[in-house]
C-alpha cells in the first residue's frame, strides 16, 4: 500500500496537456489559453481623456490665464484636431484621445461657461489643477506595444476576456476540454426514476462525479455497468479508447463482485496502484490505459469517492488543460485553522470533512463534521472541505494549521 | 451623492424572487433549489454491510466460537435470507443489507477460510472485533427519513447532487436563470474583430461583464448603441421589458455624450440613485423599469466598470436566484489581512485592487496592486479582488483587517 504523497506523485506522472482548439472569444470564457496575448498597441493607446471637461495648454494656465475660449468640442471617438492658438481650449469628454497643442484636461465642476454676444463660448477655470498632465491617462502608461499581457496557461476569466477583447484576440488558442466518462457500478443500485427495493439504493455517486468534472472543465457522460465481469469487458473498451479519463464508483474492494481490477488489467490497462495509506478510500485503483484514458476507479461509499475526487481527480483534470511547465490556479489545498482537537491513530493519511469559515481576523477556520464513517454522505451537505492530516502524530491541538481542499 | 452603503440599500431593495422551473435533475447542476429535498428512507435505508467479509451473531462469538459454517454468500443488491442457524455466518459484500439473524461483520483480512470434504466452506476469525455491530453502518445512523437534508434555497453542488438522486429527486423545482442584457455604449468603441482607429479602442467591457454575469448564473445578450439618443430610445425599450436586468457600461458621466440617464428617465425608468461616493465608478446610476428590468448603468472605465459589477450586480444577481428569507453564499465579502500601509483623503469608499494569498498562518492576506487608475485594464490580470476601505480614517496601517471582495 502507498502514502498519498506517492499516489500524488504516480497520477500526476500521467499527466499530459490536452490537444489546442480555436475558438470565437466569446465562447472561450473559463478555458485555459494556450498562446500568449500581447499588447497589440499601447495601453492606453493614446493620450486618453480621463475626465469629461476642457482641454488646454498647462503652460497657459501657469502663466496666469484664467478664462479660455472654445476652439471646438472633442467626443469620445472623433478624430482630434491640432489646438492652434495656445491660449484656447477644447471641450472634450472622457475617452477622447487628447489633442495636440493640449496636455491638462479641467473637469465640468472646476469650469464655469459663457457665450458671448458673437455666440463664442469661454469657459473660467476655477480651480488650478495641481500639474500639467492632470486628468490625462497618457499614451503606453499601464503597458506597452508588445508586452505580455496574458501568459499561455491562464484561464480566461472575466479581466482576461476584457483583456482579450481589447487587443483584438477574436478568435483564442484554448486547451480542448477534458472528456470524462463516468460509470457507475453495484447491482444494488437503481436508477433515480425507480423506487428502489428495500435492499437497494439510488444511483448518486454518478450525478456527484458528472457535476463535479463539469465544474472542473470536463465534458462527462454517464454509464452504468451491472456488477458483472461480461458486461465489464463488453462495455469498458469502448470508454478506454474514447475518453481522456474514465472515472468509476464501485467495484475496488476485497468483494467477491469486485471486478474491475481484474477486468481493467484483462482489457490492458496498466495498474498505477490500488490502494493508498488514507482513510476514507483506501481501495482506490489507479491504472492508464496505453495510448487511452486514465482510470480512476474509486472506492464506492459516497465519502471515500468524493474525497478521492477532489485529492486526485480534480487536480488532475484542471492541470491537463494547462500547457507543459504552468500550474492551475485553485487545484492546490490552502491553509487552515483546526478550531478543536483530532485525534487518529492509524498510522495512515486522515481526510476529515470540515465546514469552513473566515474569522473575523483574516484566518480561514475549519471545523471537523460529526461524520458517520464513509457512508455517510449526508455529512457532505454541511460540510465544504476536507483536511488533509498527516500520518503523524496521533493528536492534532485546535490551533493546528493544516491543507484543506475545497470543494465548496 | 449617497454612500456606498445606502446605495447598498437600495439596490437591494430591488431584489425579488425568480420563477421556480423544474428540471430534470441531471440538468440543475449549479441552481438555486426552491423547494425542500427531504428522506425518503432512512439514511441508510437498512442496516448496510461497510466492509467485505462475514456477517454472524456477535453472541456466538462472545461464547469463544472461531469458526463459522458460510450458510450462503450474498452481493450487494441481493435480497437477504434469515440466518437460521445461530452458529452459522454469512459471506457478505459491502453494500449489502444485513440479514435478520446475524449481527455484525468481520473483515475478510481477519478471517482465514477452508473447505471440507464434503464442499462445505468454513471461516475462522483470527481478530475478535471490538463490539456488536461492528462494521455495519446500522440504518437511520445518519439521517430519520422525513428529515429535511436540503433546504430550499440551496445551490445544487455536487454533494446536494448526490443527495437529491439518493432521494429519488429526479427533477427538481428550482429558479430559473436571471436574464441580463449587457449593453455596451460608446462612439470610440469598434468589434472586437475591427483593427481600430488611433483614437478609437476596442470594445472589451461587454464581454468582460458577460463572462462575469453567466458566473454569477445569468444567461446574457450582448447589445451595443452608438452615443446617439435616439439610437438609446429606440434600442432600449425592448431590453427593459424582455429582461431581468440590463447592465450598461458608459454614457453615465457628465460628459455631452452622456444621453444615458436622461434617455433612461424619458423611458419610464425610475431613476434610484446616481453617483455614489465612492473610487473608483463614482458615476454609477441605478433604476428600475416599473415591472420590468433594474438598470445597472455603470460607468465605463474599465476598474469602474469592473468593480461596480462585482460589488453591486453580482450580489443582486445571485439574490433573485435565492428564495424569499434566504441568502447566496459566496455573495458577501470576507476579511483579508492588508499586508501594506494605505492612505486615502477623499472623505469617500475607497475599491482597492488587491492580490490575495493564504498565508502559513491560514490568513487571507491582501496585498495592494499598483493600478494606474480606473482606466488601468491590465491591472485587473494580476488582482484577484478589491478590499473596500471605509471613507475613514485616512489611514491603514499594514495588519488592518478589511473585507474583500473576490473575483477570481
Amino acid at each position: 500500500m502507498i502514502s498519498v504523497a506517492e499516489a500524488t506523485r504516480l497520477v500526476a506522472a500521467t499527466i499530459r496537456p490536452l490537444g489546442v482548439e480555436h475558438l470565437s472569444l466569446s465562447l472561450a470564457a473559463g478555458r485555459v489559453l494556450r498562446e500568449d496575448l500581447r499588447a497589440d498597441r499601447d495601453f492606453p493607446p493614446f493620450n486618453r481623456v480621463a475626465m469629461d471637461g476642457m482641454a488646454v495648454r498647462y503652460g497657459a494656465l501657469a502663466a496666469g490665464q484664467a478664462e479660455f475660449r472654445i476652439e471646438s468640442t472633442q467626443f469620445a471617438g472623433q478624430p482630434p484636431r491640432l489646438v492652434q492658438d495656445a491660449t484656447a481650449a477644447v471641450e472634450i469628454m472622457t475617452g477622447a484621445m487628447l489633442p495636440p497643442g493640449v496636455d491638462t484636461v479641467i473637469r465640468y465642476e472646476d469650469l464655469t461657461f459663457r457665450t458671448d454676444s458673437a455666440g463664442q463660448r469661454w469657459a473660467t477655470v476655477q480651480a488650478l489643477p495641481p500639474r500639467a498632465g492632470h486628468n490625462v491617462h497618457p499614451q503606453a502608461a499601464d503597458r506597452h506595444q508588445g508586452d505580455l499581457l496574458v501568459p499561455a496557461g491562464t484561464r480566461l476569466e472575466p479581466a482576461e476576456m476584457a483583456v482579450a477583447a481589447t487587443v483584438g484576440a477574436a478568435t483564442v488558442a484554448v486547451s480542448r476540454r477534458p472528456r470524462v466518462a463516468v460509470v457507475s457500478t453495484g447491482d444494488e443500485l437503481v436508477p433515480i426514476t425507480e423506487q428502489p427495493q428495500a435492499h437497494q439504493i439510488r444511483r448518486s455517486n454518478a450525478l456527484m462525479l458528472q457535476a463535479a468534472a463539469e465544474a472542473a472543465g470536463a465534458r462527462t457522460e454517464l454509464f452504468h455497468f451491472d456488477d458483472d465481469p461480461e458486461a465489464l469487458r463488453k462495455g469498458l473498451p469502448a470508454l478506454l479508447s474514447g475518453f481522456d479519463a474514465v472515472v468509476l464508483s464501485g467495484g475496488v474492494s476485497m468483494g467477491k463482485a469486485d471486478f474491475l481490477p481484474s477486468v481493467l488489467r484483462e482489457l490492458g490497462v496498466e495498474q498505477v496502484f490500488h490502494e493508498v495509506k488514507q482513510r476514507p478510500g483506501k481501495p482506490f485503483w489507479f491504472g492508464q490505459q496505453p495510448g487511452g484514458a486514465v482510470v480512476f476507479a474509486l472506492p464506492g461509499n459516497p465519502v471515500s469517492t468524493f474525497v478521492n475526487f477532489y485529492r486526485y481527480a480534480r487536480p488532475w483534470l484542471l492541470a491537463v488543460q494547462q500547457p507543459a511547465g504552468t500550474s492551475a490556479t485553485g487545484a492546490a489545498p490552502v491553509p487552515a485553522v483546526l478550531t478543536h482537537p483530532i485525534d487518529f491513530k492509524p498510522p495512515m493519511t486522515h481526510f476529515l470533512l470540515v465546514s469552513l469559515e473566515a474569522g473575523p481576523d483574516g484566518r480561514l477556520l475549519a471545523t471537523p463534521e460529526r461524520a458517520g464513517g464513509s457512508g455517510d454522505m449526508a455529512s457532505l451537505l454541511t460540510s465544504s472541505g476536507f483536511l488533509e492530516l498527516p500520518p503523524e502524530p496521533e493528536h492534532f491541538p485546535a490551533g493546528t494549521v493544516l491543507p484543506v481542499w475545497r470543494f465548496r
